[in-house]
């Protein structure tokens, strides 16, 4: 299969629903529904939302079925760069070559924008359309797994150990833990719900959980090892490369993408996209 | 009947419940888990999550079916009152007499403890228990109610738009946009949660609407005259007393209690308790 065309095929057409779900810029107030489209339509890969078709289609299910909950993923996804460059935060004032949402609109409205974006994720998915016909308890699970995903306990815990361990030296479990919960458990949460919403049974969406965790704590491990080329946070940050070495630290992708795509044995070559995607992760840039 | 005592057991009914759906102190990571329950008991009168226990109440309904949408509601406002108080937004440094949750974890946590609250909020709602029957349709309308007014076009428009008019000399409209979302959105749909949840005909949840409207806007106005009184932000912020001056003010929060009550003309005493929080708003430390 072609990787890159079925990427910018679905990136396409993630960002379509995404310019049709949002409130038009024009709306009031104009200067928070503007930052939200500049935050959304800034680039970025998509690659948690094509997860999230790719797992439905995984399944045998249609892409259609989950392309709503794919975009409140990307909505979540976005919400969580937006606190994380804030100056109390990371303190980037650039996201993929832009100005960072507080630097283009303030701190005041960064923070806003943020809380906007991860209700309206809610509300996207639990205003599902009657054209997909999903069952309410399906979407309802989904909406729990998310926002457990999302939590204390999930992305949210996993940002604050990041944040504490700034300058400290931490043991490889620690990190391991705070890139599971920082990266890998919304990444997983994108492939589960799409397996479910797909009509994955249980068994499926076990195997999806595997390779959404392998395939989320590759995705970090690569973003670090790319990091520490250009250096940035190298000192400060708490990242393989720092604290393994670059040599383990690509040794440990290796390892977790061969992980992830042995976690799809039981799918046929439905499931090849999120095969390609797991490779791809482990070899991006490198 | 004793306002007074109903309010209390409520009080203690809502806050025996967030003890026991939050994670507990010592959960990793525990800075975030501290600084959770700081920031969720420091006192507050719980008004919002009483308000759906009281109309869950009035249409008939046993509160026991609300309580746990009832603590939701109350993790969205602590959520929104801990992002205001940031030194970006509305810069306070304290919150009912003690130190704000950014002064006392830092700005960084109290970012990310209201992100965390927001998320935990519809996580407890999608996963209601099943001791309580409600239908899953139920709880998606009413996450994608509460989404609604919450986000871009609710509570957070409202934000911005306060931030916004600071300073500036608004028309009474614009104050009253301001203030129908910042705050009388959520109290709105704290009312028809629990109507919907105690099972209210679509008659009595429209009621309920107006009700909640109502009430809402008296609870703003009437802030706002106790501010006014402590001359806290008299002169930034766009305030009813500071716009339409005292009198016009006072007499616009009778017209507004009067307007909830009459609401109810249509419920039975199992509203009481509604009719008695609308007086009770509308003359607080008056």
């Amino acid at each position: 299969m072609d990787l890159t065309r079925y990427l910018t095929k679905k990136k396409r057409i993630i960002e379509e629903a995404l310019d049709k779900y949002l409130p038009p810029a024009s709306r009031r107030p104009t200067t928070l529904h503007q930052a939200i489209r500049y935050s959304i339509f800034t680039g970025g890969k998509r690659i948690r939302p094509i997860l999230t078709l790719a797992s439905a289609e995984a399944v045998g299910g249609r892409p259609e079925v989950a392309l709503r909950v794919a975009c409140a993923i990307e909505l979540i996804h976005t919400y969580s760069l937006i606190h994380d460059d804030l100056p109390a935060m990371d303190d980037d004032d650039l996201r993929r070559g832009k100005p960072a949402t507080h630097k283009a609109f303030g701190e005041a409205i960064a923070v806003l924008v943020g809380d906007a974006l991860l209700t309206e994720a809610f509300r996207l998915i639990a205003t599902e359309g009657p054209r997909v016909k999903i069952k309410a308890e399906t979407l309802l699970k989904i909406i729990g797994d998310i926002a457990a995903a999302c939590g204390s306990l999930g992305m949210v815990g996993g940002q604050v150990v990041d944040i504490e361990s700034t300058g400290l030296k931490l043991k490889p479990s620690k990190l391991e833990y705070l890139h599971l919960h920082k990266t890998a458990d919304l990444i997983r949460v994108s492939v589960t719900s799409g397996g479910r919403l797909g009509g994955g049974t249980s068994g499926q969406l076990s195997a999806l959980s595997g390779y959404g965790k392998a395939v989320g704590l590759a995705f970090q491990i690569t973003d670090d090892i790319q990091d520490s080329d250009t250096q940035q946070d190298k000192e400060k940050k708490a990242t393989y490369p720092g604290i393994l070495g670059l040599d383990r630290s690509k040794r440990r992708v290796a390892e977790l993408t061969q992980q992830a795509v042995s976690s799809l044995q039981g799918f046929d070559e439905k499931a090849d996209p999120l095969r390609e995607i797991a490779r791809y992760i482990g070899t991006r840039k490198q």
